[in-house]
C-alpha cells in the first residue's frame, strides 16, 4: 500500500510508492566518472580562462597563477550582476528590481581527478571554510538578503565543467522555500518553545531507522517525507542557526561527517550525479532560537516530470527507510 | 542586466537572465518524433494490455476491444491505491495517511502516429470532454480532495509510452502548489474584491507583448516570471473558477487554441517535449470569485539543477517578452 506522509516543516505531501519500490541498483544509470581535459579553465596553468580571483588557500605564487589549494572566482557567466542598484519598482500588479547578486565558483583542489568523496579530508574541510569566508565577506554588501551555496555534481545534476567545484549565489531577496522554512519554523517555536528540527532529531535518534551516520556533532538522516530517492539532509547536533556562526572545530566534524556519506553514496549508487544546498538563516537573521541550517543532499536518480512541477507534490519510489539502510550498510 | 521578478499569485522570484538570452533555436536539442511499434499497450488491438477500461468514446464494438475514439483505462503501474481508508494517524512529528487515490490514463486517440497538435480538431476537443467526464465521476468518492489532470509529452517530459496520452491523479489532499495559488488569491480577492487573475488578464491586453494567442473565450499569455523559457498559461477570458463547470461550447474553443498554441510550439522549437497541468479550484470549493482555472504549459528545453530545488528560486534565460514574440510569429 502506498503511503502519503507530510513534511513537518514545509507542509509538503509525497506519495512513498512503496509497491514500485526500487533498490539501489535499479538506479544506476549514469555514474560519474572524471574524464580530464586539457582544456580545463578551473585547472592550475589555465588561470587566466577564470575571471581574477577573489580568493585563494595556500598560495605559494603571484595572484591568477599556479600554486593554491583553492580558488574562488565569479562565474564567467553570471546569473546576476554585481554592479548598479536594485531599482525597485512596480509594473501595476508586478513587480521587479535589477538582477543585482553576486555569483562565485569555489574551486575546490586543483587536482582535476578528485571529487568531493576523494579528495583529502583537508581540501573537503578547506572548501566549507571557503564557503564561510565567502559568506562573511559578501554579507558586508547591504544590497543582499540571502546567500545560498549550492553544488551540482555530474553532468545529470546540471554541472557544465567537470573539475570537482561548489557555486556561491548571493540574492537580493529571501528565496521562497528558505522564507517558508524559516517562518514555519518560529511559527512551531512560538507554539512549543522549542526548534522544530531539534524535534525531529530527538524523534529520528530515538526511531533510529531513518538514521544514516550519527556522531557527537552531526547527523545525517533520511528525512521523513524525502522528495527523491536517497534524498538525504546533514544537520548539526546541536541547535545552530548559522552556518557561518558554527564554532571553528565543526567545520573539520563536518568533513568527516560530508566525507563518510558521500562515500556511502558512491558505494550504493555507483558515484550517481548529485545536487546539495545549504539552508542557514538569512542575513539580519542569524541568530535566533528556531531555525536550524542543514545540507538539503539530492541525488539525481529520478526524472522529475509535470506532476512534480504543477503540484509540489512528489512520488518518490523508495521508503527513507529504506534508502537509511542501505547507505548505513554501504561501503 | 538581468531582471528580478516577482509572480504576484505565488510570490515567488525568478531571474531573468537576459545577458545569457536564447534564441529558440538554441533550445533545439530533443525532438519529439513518433517512431510506432507493434507492441503498444495504448493501440487498438491491444486493449488486453492495459486494465479494463473506465470510459470509452464512440465505442462500436464490445468493451475492451477495438472501435474506440477515445480510451480511458486505470493506470497499470499506479501511484496510488484505490481500495481502502485513509487511516489518518501521526507518529509523534509526523503526519501520514494511507496512499488512497485514482491513477487512470486517457488514451486521447486510436492513432499512434498523432499528437494533440496534429489529432483532429475532433479528438481533442473529446480529450477534453474525457478530462470532464472523470472528474465529474470521481468527485463522487468523498475521500478525494483533488484531481490533478496532466500531460508528459516525450521523453525528455517524462513520458514513458510513446502512443499520446493525458494523466489524472485524484489525491485525498489539496496539493501544496495549488493550496498556495488558492490561497493567495482569497486574499486578493478578500482585499480588492476582484480576481486576481482577472485583473492580470487585463492588464496584460492592455500591454501586448506577453500574449501569444487571443479570442473571445481564451487567452494565452507568457507569464511576467515564467519560471521555465516559453513557460505558457492559457486561461479563460472570463472568470471561471472550475474547468469541469465551463460552459458546452467553452471545450471547442479551448481545444482549437490549444491546438493553435502547440503548432506554433511544435513550429517555433522544432516539436519539443513538455509538460502540461490543469489548475483548477479544490473539490468542495468549485464555485467561487476569486479563484480562475488555467493550464500551465510548461515546455522541457532546460535542465533544472540544485540551486533551483534548493530554493524554489528558477533562472530563466529567455524574457517571456521574447518567448511570446516567437510564439505570435510561429507557423
Amino acid at each position: 500500500m502506498p503511503e502519503l506522509r507530510k513534511d513537518p516543516i514545509t507542509g509538503r505531501w509525497v506519495i512513498i510508492s512503496s509497491d514500485r519500490a526500487k533498490r539501489p541498483t535499479d538506479f544506476i544509470r549514469e555514474s560519474v566518472h572524471i574524464k580530464g581535459t586539457a582544456m580545463c579553465p578551473f585547472c592550475p596553468g589555465n588561470e587566466g580562462k577564470t575571471p581574477s580571483e577573489i580568493l585563494a588557500y595556500g598560495r605559494s605564487g603571484a595572484k591568477d597563477t599556479p600554486g593554491w589549494s583553492l580558488r574562488v572566482v565569479p562565474n564567467k557567466f553570471p546569473a546576476l550582476g554585481i554592479e548598479g542598484g536594485l531599482d525597485r519598482e512596480g509594473e501595476g500588479l508586478f513587480d521587479r528590481m535589477n538582477g543585482i547578486g553576486a555569483h562565485e565558483v569555489i574551486i575546490e583542489t586543483p587536482e582535476h581527478q578528485l571529487t568531493l568523496a576523494t579528495m583529502p579530508e583537508k581540501s573537503l574541510e578547506e572548501t566549507l571554510w571557503a564557503y564561510r569566508d565567502r559568506m562573511l565577506d559578501l554579507k558586508n554588501d547591504r544590497r543582499f538578503r540571502y546567500i545560498l551555496l549550492f553544488k551540482n555534481h555530474g553532468e545529470a545534476a546540471g554541472a557544465t565543467v567537470e573539475h570537482t567545484h561548489s557555486q556561491l549565489i548571493a540574492l537580493p531577496i529571501v528565496p521562497k522555500r528558505v522564507r517558508e522554512e524559516v517562518d514555519s519554523s518560529k511559527h512551531y517555536y512560538d507554539e512549543k518553545e522549542r526548534c522544530i528540527f531539534c524535534d525531529m532529531i530527538r524523534q529520528e535518534i530515538e526511531t533510529e531507522t531513518r538514521v544514516i551516520l550519527n556522531n557527537d556533532h552531526f547527523i545525517a538522516l533520511a528525512p521523513y517525507a524525502p522528495r527523491f530517492p536517497f534524498e538525504t539532509w546533514i544537520l548539526p547536533r546541536q541547535h545552530s542557526s548559522a552556518f557561518e556562526h558554527m564554532p571553528t572545530p565543526n567545520y573539520r566534524n563536518l568533513a568527516k561527517v560530508l566525507r563518510d556519506f558521500l562515500g556511502r553514496l558512491d558505494a550504493a549508487l555507483n558515484f550517481p550525479s548529485y545536487n546539495y544546498v545549504i539552508h542557514t538563516s538569512p542575513i539580519g537573521e542569524e541568530i535566533n532560537d528556531h531555525y536550524h541550517w542543514h545540507i538539503e543532499m539530492m541525488p539525481k536518480l529520478t526524472r522529475v516530470a509535470g506532476f512534480e512541477w504543477g503540484t509540489g507534490f512528489y512520488i518518490n519510489p523508495t521508503p527513507p527507510e529504506e534508502s537509511a539502510r542501505f547507505l548505513r550498510g554501504a561501503k
